[in-house]
């Protein structure tokens, strides 16, 4: 285990936390047998813990018309671009498992361009990038292309929003340094046993 | 009143929305003369709406050694950066509130190094930037020059906890391609008879 | 009256400015109420106010099919885009006596996509952009597109002049930390009683 | 002599232009034994044609404590750095003359940084590029700069007022397709005989 | 094995191949169990598969004073900034083996700024970037600054030209959508056993 | 003769260098008279000098398509881009001869969209320049352009590995502060005799 900081700000310790927050830690650490890292920096600020993780649950666990692999592809391709180095290792850890795929999340991450996906997810990504580097010439054009590849509208919002979402998520993590987990780095690399 | 559409997205009527949402907006109707279109835009998604506000009230709310107007100082610097005209128009109409200065919202929207501002708040507006168009590289040297001007540890995560919550926001407004109220233009602008 | 600095150069007092620049600024003060401060600044180099102003009015005075307030939409979304200050604030009041319409400038001033504005008007400022920020990149399609919304090669000469002038009075404004008079920032903000 | 198009607009002949214009531009061909199509360019608008030029006259010709040689060198620094090819070639030709030097030109024109200019220069040419391509964050810092490079405040006014003229004159020649004569290419590269 | 293409070229058959990159080919089988394909792709062009191969180990097997593994660093940090997968997943592989740490190339791929690298390597990559992203700038003070953290002139040409070589490699594997062998991924991520 | 330093790194003297590269240099002073200051910059690393050649022989040298002007095109266009002094300078005269044209070299260096070249060779710098400056973004879309110019894949091969040498070059130029020699500046410009 590494004894390097995880972030420039304060970490409370567990029994500091407030109840709620807590209960959400120890549940992480029973499932996946550690604490992502995220977790601990943002427990220094209660309320903007719970407003973080609600906007990402919103997001990331709604009923969407995209796959939770896709969904990860939109924050590694993003994350890349921000050279968010916590983002791109923990969510590339979460995208090789949601898509079964090793090699996938550093396609994404490096070049998505040139990745193992569809011409509809290459769509997809044309657009989270867009919204990711430069929303503001975002225009209808935008979104007569995804309709070509079928996404309706709701789609469009769901792959701008966690875009959007991860623009804050990446200069959070940056402006904290957050260092990802050590456990990240391997996490469906190997295949299932 | 415009006719004008002020989202891309659909926009729920009032009986359409949950209760919590209903109220809010009605509160915010009652108080202000008029309900902000990015409450109305949000309120598609109610979730996402819970925690856009959460998020926005625990930083813009909370307790803190920034004034409040120089938090609206970051929203509106970056949001120009960012081009999107929702936000530098309704932030720009609460800076000028908030700060008593009818011009300042137009300086710093424009460029924040000419407005009528102290060095301080230079400091922590080139902070702000930086978080909000290269947080990349953010090091500790940025947190040195922040202290020299009397900003703590604290006041630090608050700066660029603002700049990240509204590099989520303006590209969500510039995605839905939200519409400012007509009202935020000319609030702040007359001396209070 | 603001005692703020209107240039980083010096200013000349009236009495000692060359007869043809007091008379223009006479002239000004009796018109408008007050002197732009562009006009203080340049007096102090009387060849090159005399110069600048020659070149401002052969192109925003003379005869065209631009009405005044398209050309002043070109000067406003090029300053917006350049950061200038002083012509956004002192062009914004311009374009909105002209528009009769107290919305526009702060609408073009922060992303022009997205403003109140025709689409002929929408590709003019495409145009003028382009020749502000890429102009190396302009080339005989710019024309075909123009030339599909109405626009004739006058016209066309008109909007890149515009945008080349205020490429100069941008960096001038900029280098001299041009202030921009109070009065303007509520001009053409208020229904005429 | 070529027959290549020098503008994309019109170029009137020389019994329509105005007295003025075209005594001008005969004394220009007696002088120098050709007309820089500059000139036959901007003929097409008298009056753009006279502002331009005094402008241009009162930068290049006023009695300056920069060298003429050292403003021409502002002028194919910042004009390579924003593609112009009439600039470069015709103002490359007029650097080699006042300076000369048969190199300085392409050395300036291509990276100013290692060409054969002194210290003093290369402070005047970094404060030339930060007008010309991000004025908007020319501070006080850069006026201590050129200080401790001898150069006052008028000097200060001489190469940034240099550098915004030519960032519209770059755009113009761009805009207009301008053609450099062929006459410019090999100006002040042979020994006088 | 997959059986997606590995180049947008022609990729000959190793009985077509002229001997010795022939016999490279079939040495890098035997030693490693597989050919990069860089080699393959290009084997296709023979003269520049000689001249590739002896300018790379003429810089990354030179008896130079920096490591294997920190020229390697300087090979992903690039390449990473370039966005080359091929690089990136190829040379991201052999770093974690000369570095023995299977955690450093995802880091200094991303933001080689928040690596688990020492001051001495954070300045060597800060020049290698300069070099990759912005050669034209590089002056003497960056040598001071490599020479404070005891590199000598032969260092900072080491560092350098490998920044230069990676930048021609970079733009060939993105023309040529170069594909990385799947058994890059995983290498040097487990424990010897 | 300039007494100027040609390298920031040490230059062997003759006697001092490896006997083939020896011969190549005395080579190059018989039949051009002067010896350009790249072979001298680079026998300081013999072997690569031997790489660099090379390859440069293999692309530059090879029984192509593309005629050896246009080859000089594509390296003087991007070197241009790069701000390479000794590259366009060097390449510049060599252009010059190649192509029997004294303006086309400062043409294409400065902006090779006006250039005096044809359709064919415009898409082909379009190009050369994507690979130079943002090689990521290739893809199939540019080779069914470049098809449409009637360049089938091993001229694309050409350009684009031409393109990527010359990152090399430039950067390595820039690096070691490559002066151009005296001889280039003249070069190709005045007819025959």
């Amino acid at each position: 285990m590494t004894e390097k900081p995880i972030s420039r700000f304060p970490v409370p310790e567990l029994p500091d936390m407030p109840e709620d927050i807590r209960a959400r830690i120890l549940g992480l650490q029973e499932k996946a047998g550690f604490v992502p890292n995220v977790f601990l920096a943002l427990a220094h600020r209660p309320d903007e813990f719970r407003a973080f993780f609600a906007y990402h649950d919103a997001l990331m666990e709604r009923d969407s018309r995209l796959t939770k692999a896709e969904r990860e592809m939109i924050v590694v391709a993003t994350s890349g671009a921000n050279q968010c180095q916590y983002c791109v290792v923990a969510h590339g850890a979460i995208l090789r498992i949601r898509a079964r795929d090793p090699l996938i999340a550093d396609q994404v991450a490096t070049n998505y361009r040139k990745a193992d996906i569809r011409p509809r997810q290459r769509a997809m990504l044309d657009f989270a990038m867009k919204v990711s580097r430069s929303a503001e010439t975002v225009d209808e054009a935008d979104f007569a292309v995804l309709a070509e590849h079928g996404f309706d509208r709701e789609d469009v919002w769901d792959i701008g929003a966690i875009a959007a979402f991860f623009a804050l998520s990446n200069r959070f993590a940056n402006m904290v340094s957050l260092r990802p987990n050590d456990e990240f780095y391997l996490m469906g690399r190997l295949p299932k046993a």
